[in-house]
């Protein structure tokens, strides 16, 4: 498979019908490995780290669940391949801006990736749209045990997995959810659940990671701990976490249409009129008033269909996606323009919000 | 003519489908007229302010153009009834919160009024939508003429008509129009333009005179020196000026549809979704995204057809009317839901802007 043709196809996640999870857009899970007896990529040697990525490629490619994907050197995407990657949360903003001698594997199916000499020698990745931890588990935990038969991981028996930052160290495994919480936004609660949620020992990040904001409502939830308790009990620990959010959500959602509901027609009507309408929009504005729309379909205020629609645009209105689209290299300026074409264009095939049906 | 038949009929200015003038929306003259050896309305006693008024509103309902019109003590309305005729331009804001006897005549077709002690005696007023100063001269000449020969107006042949305030002495002539000069303000020039017109001796006041704010992109220009000079000459005078405004005007549209024509756009179109979408309006964003879709109108991205339920709508999302729709008194925020309803219908009927269609 060929970068042209991965873009192409559809992301996991820019089909998300299957997923009537009115809160959890995503879940997902990583694994941090490293091969033994090899400096680790940020203390290695050029060559050191060239020798690491062959050995890996090789490796990964040969999976089962790796077969007719995407294999390639970093250095061989453009900038542009690479942002697009990156907003699929397929590979990280780190591996981009890397040194050279690093690779990334993704399978046909885009809901495994492998990043090769990123922080670590390997960083499994298996994401799904919708809250299915026992799914990627159980997918990511056979992709680990394929590669173990290949490749010689650095194990110590009293830390466990041994990774290049300590705060990954022992079951590196890092399982997170992307949310979508616009209620406990709009309510102005989300403050203190990201307090909360910490306490509980949860990292609570934007839409592509530490650093980045949360435009569209939606925050990525994670562990932080990896020492000390087995890959079921912290995806145990963080569901029982996360099923807390999810009810504070919906608690939010009913007193807003308890009590504030024509505010909430205004902002999703608003929303709904300017994605019809609007010339000019950049990704955090797209991303506020796709929020709207999205929590509008589970108000049912517009058909569940759409809610595939909405999933689709969060990810192409990224302003790689929307430069992809144009051949030339587009100013942010120029995308904002091509980015109310797109929404402007699928708008027009959503009818009217129906707030008769709104769910109370 | 009953105040509850003249609110259900359409006001001049609700049905401008006729004026094809883009900038200038209304045309409006009023002379001040004082009954010789009264005196004036603010030193009056009640007593005296009574026999005036009796004599005004015997006189002036005798007129040809106030036939079958309404002829009613200020007192004997509700708030909610003046303040519909403010809205509709046809009597002041003083005339509502003055002392008593005062009272009002309006003409059937809503295009003469005349206020009885308010700061003068007599404040006799002709509008008339679009850029009509011949016309609106002519009929309230007529007027004018046709009530000196029933009261005996104060007058100095060195000083001309006596007025309450020296400001109005004279030809006591109040000249003036309503402009939708939405470009200037988008591109920043409006202050400008306030300053140069004021050193021509014209004032620039918002929608409902001194001390009202802008809203919808709409001014009032008009004389401010009523002394030494004819009233044709003042009228000449302010229209020359007029003229260069508009001129101003539309070489700001021409501007903004060379060099920023996506974000006006953009402007116009999130105007329009808006007004399709939204479900709590006040008073000022409504005028401002009228404003937006009056331009659009303009430059053709609209049919022409829809000026006259734009202009309508720039009267009937005001508060006193939409109040009057409905039964009990509403507070500021349930009429912004009001507001957005009466909008939701009348944009439901208007078809997409089609910017393929505007002029360049």
């Amino acid at each position: 498979m060929k970068i042209n043709e991965l873009i192409a196809a559809p992301s996991e996640l820019t089909d998300t019908a299957a997923s009537k999870s009115a809160v959890v857009m995503m879940t997902r899970i990583r694994l941090a490995r490293n091969l033994a007896s090899h400096p680790f990529p940020g203390w290695a040697k050029e060559a050191q780290r060239r020798d690491v990525l062959g050995r890996c490629l090789q490796a990964v490619s040969s999976l089962t669940q790796m077969k007719r994907g995407l294999a390639v050197d970093t250095s061989d995407l453009s900038e542009q391949e690479k942002q697009i990657l990156v907003e699929r949360h397929l590979i990280s903003r780190e591996l981009c801006h890397g040194k050279g001698g690093s690779g990334i594997v993704i399978s046909k199916d885009q809901s495994c990736s492998v990043m090769i000499n990123e922080e670590d020698h390997l960083r499994i990745q298996v994401l799904r749209a919708g809250f299915q931890f026992k799914k990627v588990w159980n997918t990511i935990n056979a992709i680990d045990s394929d590669l173990e038969e290949q490749v010689d991981y650095a194990f110590s028996p009293k830390l466990g997995y041994l990774t290049a930052c300590p705060t990954n160290l022992g079951t590196a495994i890092r399982a997170s959810t992307m949310m979508h919480l616009p209620a406990l936004v709009i309510s102005g609660q989300m403050e203190k659940v990201v307090r909360a949620v910490n306490q509980l020992g949860m990292a609570v990040r934007g839409l592509f990671g530490e650093g980045s904001d949360a435009s569209g409502s939606i925050f990525q939830i994670s562990n932080q701990t990896t020492l000390g308790e087995s890959e079921e009990g912290i995806i145990k620990h963080l569901t029982g976490v996360l099923n807390t959010i999810i009810e504070q959500e919906l608690n939010a959602r009913e007193k807003l249409i308890e009590g504030e509901a024509t505010k909430l027609y205004d902002k999703i009507g608003r929303a709904y009129g300017i994605l019809q309408n609007g010339y000019l929009l950049n990704s955090g504005e797209a991303m506020n008033l796709l929020s709207l729309i999205r929590l509008g379909i589970d108000l049912g205020v517009f058909a569940d269909s759409q809610r595939a629609v909405v999933d689709r645009l969060f990810i192409e209105c990224q302003p790689g996606h929307i430069q992809h689209g144009n051949k030339k290299a587009a100013e942010a300026g120029q995308r904002d323009v091509l980015r109310g074409e797109l929404l402007r264009t699928e708008f027009a095939k959503v009818p009217s919000p129906d707030f008769s049906n709104a769910a109370k």
